[in-house]
């Protein structure tokens, strides 16, 4: 017997992974706010569509999902024709928004009241990652649950692993986009530098990405970076969300981020430049622009 | 017939780099300023040693360099008994020595006048790679120079390119150096939020050095920067003359490095704790201190 | 007839301002959370005490509040008898707690239902201020409601406001708040390049108060600084609340404050080195520890 | 007896400095690169010029330089035809030029060897405060030798003070533009969140002038920065050569300023924008650009 599961949010990322779900061999009933996307869904995968997350959740023994931020993910859950209205005893919330740990802890303490366990499961690897099946996950929650759901997540990612109670999850997350944080601004600075002194950037990175200064960016960012183009990847817009979080745990748990902090005053910058929705490598043409 | 080359400044890089050359079938004639160290180099590789860089160079085809600073390669190319005044013409100057591109372009054009070619030559890769033949070069100058080293470079480097005329293989090392100061600070600060916040550190360098946060640091420093130990690698004094180079530079071109300038006191201050000889990745005991 | 007030919040500022109000022959009813302190003021200054902010609030021409944060503001207003149960139409509610605009806005929506009228007044001036009735008040809301209470807020600030509409007071401190922090990490650096270069730091500030780098900073913490002496003030983890709510505002209205959100990083630094409760012009002791 | 004098260096500041003491009474001899500027000097002072520093110091009591930098300084000094061929055991020179530390107890020890007093002196309070004879002296030197030029210095200053040994000067003056830095960067920031947020910015400042937010910059720059004009004033270009000494010498004593080797960044970028001529003030421009 195939387990049947509910997919809440189909963006750019939860599309394709209900999608894997269901060619995965699920049986997946989907929900989106703008309902004409879960009836393309549902049509593309001959899967089901439903009116609310209740209506969505209400036989799942796992609901997955993937909305825009802490407000989004209560109001899927809490709200009026939220998912925790139906959920089963027994069943299995997995939470692949990426969001504060509070939210997470918080959710959390009301599903047990239900007796559904809570997982939260951000991923990194964007949308190729998803359309791919290739996404890495960063689960909190207790052990029995994450094992419960380790098929699903294969049908869909290429690494997941637990790490620690309800909220690790989120934490990780929340490390990646740091070490993203320095290692694009130190990446743009550094090809900033190589152009405006003469060099072929291009020519240059091949060198150095042998060494102790390669990156993923460095692999994957610099040619684009050198050609002054953004229109693709993760968001500076979603960046700067991801950063409030950051900063705020950060601040709640007495950590001090003093780059991050100011990066993330540097997109805001690109922000009034227009690059809400550039890549998170547009950090470059702030220290490009001459006027 | 084996070439004859010399080598000037057998430090922690240039006395393997010597070595290196002498196991590849060089006549390989070593200066040091410390004669000591000179003499047993001389010994362990069945070499010769001079008193004097000028005495070194004197029928050299090549004169490698591996010094500390600018003013040191003055020191032994201009100076008194320096390598400049005994060189035969068509003959080829390679330094190694980390510098500005400045000094290189001064030092070509000294050298062009006794028709000596003079390449800009930094490495990266650490003792480590100097040790196993392993290192990066970053070449600046001619390109029929250049190949006529070939066979030389590739006794104690992996890899190596020419990126442009004199001063480019610097400048290339410049923007190296950039990109691992923020690859560092935005990983330290990362690791000190995950252990703040309860993280099994390690584990989830494990998960996020598999997408768009990884970087040679990471996945070569994160687990001894979670432990502390920094006895070892590139030490914070080098890093911080280089980045005086980078600031100088870039300041001369018109760049804006806002970053750089800013893990340049960071380092400051990690001298100040007496961490002067500890590698890069020490930018996380400034976080961590508590008092 | 004299005006009958009410006063909620008798900390270190709370406190001194209601007693100016008292001995200006306002008729003052005072609350705070901790009884006793209510009752020692009431008998200091032959006032009267209530149990709760509404019952504080019941009779009172104006209620002023100075308590902790948005959410200690949101408490006495809304919450289970806050002021806004008993407050009688054509009333003034003044608030002089550093808040959010945003809580500014939301309380005024929620007073003109009730028809009451509301003011954001922070002040600044500190303790020393506060009890010398020396205030600085900065005041967003109605002309008409700003000029009922001017006569009050003579008997303790020796200069008012009215910037704009409700909110402008607090966005007002905020740009106060933003200009010291600048202030004083340029103040804090100076002084530790100046002691550090052997400079006798007291002449030097004698001599550059007179020019262009003369700021109340400069004039009133200098000395104290240099003795590194810190327990007197504004406290740093005030600062990093108004900093909060600055970087928060900033964010919201499209706005980049590199400076303050690097030296709010550091504030968080002086934290951890148990410098919570200390002046603002601690941040020196970040630049001179040693280990 | 009047005594005799020389002044090297007629420009913005010069000029003015020069005149003054004519006006006082001292026979002025000066000399200019620009030959011309001499000759219209000597006319408007009924003073005299030479065409060389030697030549006008060769019977003067004091010598008086205001030049560009480091270079410009030991050009009119130890340059052939520079003022130390010339002058007259017992004489002193007075170098009224912002330089580095090093330069000035370099020609201090070779001053020495000639009988020559050396006294690094240079000014704040701009061309308005050379214009009117009310700039601020910082001094490093010999007691007997600030003694013996008081006189004179009173023809052009409303303060001045001996701070130490040679080279205190200069590092007094570095303290006060490592404190604009500071001040100016938060008020640029400061003032741009105030319009950003609907505030007249003019009527903030005119309340927060009044407290611990205070500043000579907030009073002499904030409305023209509101306005956008910075066409006059200490020009960019200039306190990049200041912050550049600054940094250097950070550097050499172990000096941390992670504030002031940002905000020289920040100044780079207005040099981008074409603003090197432009008021130090001009950082607002950058956080203001929409593009
Ligand atoms: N260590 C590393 O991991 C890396 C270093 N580099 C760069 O390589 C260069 C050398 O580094 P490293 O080998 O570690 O340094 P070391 O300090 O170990 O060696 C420096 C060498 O230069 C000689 N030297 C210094 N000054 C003079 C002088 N004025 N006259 C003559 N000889 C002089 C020293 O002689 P003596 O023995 O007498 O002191 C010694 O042989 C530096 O520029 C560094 O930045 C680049 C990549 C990695
Ligand atoms: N101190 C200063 O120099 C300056 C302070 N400010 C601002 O003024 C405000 C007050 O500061 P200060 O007086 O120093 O603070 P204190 O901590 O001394 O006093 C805070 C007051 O608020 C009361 N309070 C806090 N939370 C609640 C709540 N939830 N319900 C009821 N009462 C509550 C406290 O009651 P209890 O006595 O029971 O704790 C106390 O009376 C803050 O917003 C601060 O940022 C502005 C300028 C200068
Ligand atoms: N302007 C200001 O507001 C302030 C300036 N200062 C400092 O005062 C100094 C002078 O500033 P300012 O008067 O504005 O500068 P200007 O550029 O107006 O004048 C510079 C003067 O130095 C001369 N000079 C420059 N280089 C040489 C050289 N190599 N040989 C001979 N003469 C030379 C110039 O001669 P020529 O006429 O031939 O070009 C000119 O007389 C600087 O160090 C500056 O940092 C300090 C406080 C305020």
């Amino acid at each position: 017997m195939t387990a049947s599961v509910a997919f809440i949010g189909l963006g750019v990322m939860g599309y394709p992974m209900a999608g894997h779900l269901a060619n995965g061999g699920y049986t997946v009933t989907v929900y989106n706010r703008t309902t004409e996307k879960a009836k393309r869904w549902a049509e593309q995968y001959s899967g089901r569509w439903a009116a609310t997350p209740a209506e969505a959740a209400q036989n799942a023994d796992i609901v997955f999902a993937c909305v825009g931020n802490d407000d989004d993910l209560r109001a899927v859950t809490l709200g009026e024709h939220g998912a925790f209205a139906t959920m089963k005893p027994g069943s299995i919330f997995v939470d692949h928004t990426t969001t504060s740990a509070t939210v997470a802890k918080e959710l959390a303490a009301v599903a047990a009241k239900i007796n559904v366990a809570f997982l939260d499961a951000p991923v990194s690897g964007g949308q190729a990652g998803a359309e791919n099946g290739a996404l890495t996950v960063m689960l909190g929650g207790e052990q029995a649950a994450y094992e419960a759901i380790g098929p699903a997540l294969n049908c869909f990612a290429k690494m997941h692993r637990l790490l620690g109670p309800v909220g690790a999850g989120q934490t990780a997350k929340m490390v990646n986009q740091i070490c993203i944080a320095g290692v694009v601004q130190g990446l743009a600075e550094a090809l900033h530098f190589a152009t405006h002194n003469g060099l072929d950037a291009n020519a240059v990175v091949d060198v150095i990405s042998k060494g102790a200064a390669q990156s993923w960016q460095m692999e994957n960012r610099a040619h684009t970076m050198v050609e002054g183009q953004f229109d693709f990847g993760f968001a500076v817009d979603w960046m700067r969300k991801d950063l409030g979080i950051v900063l705020d745990q950060a601040k709640a748990s007495g950590c001090h981020l003093p780059l991050t902090a100011l990066v993330d005053q540097f997109y805001s910058q690109v922000q009034s430049m227009g690059g809400g929705r550039w890549d998170t490598s547009s950090l470059i043409a702030l220290l490009n622009r001459q006027n």
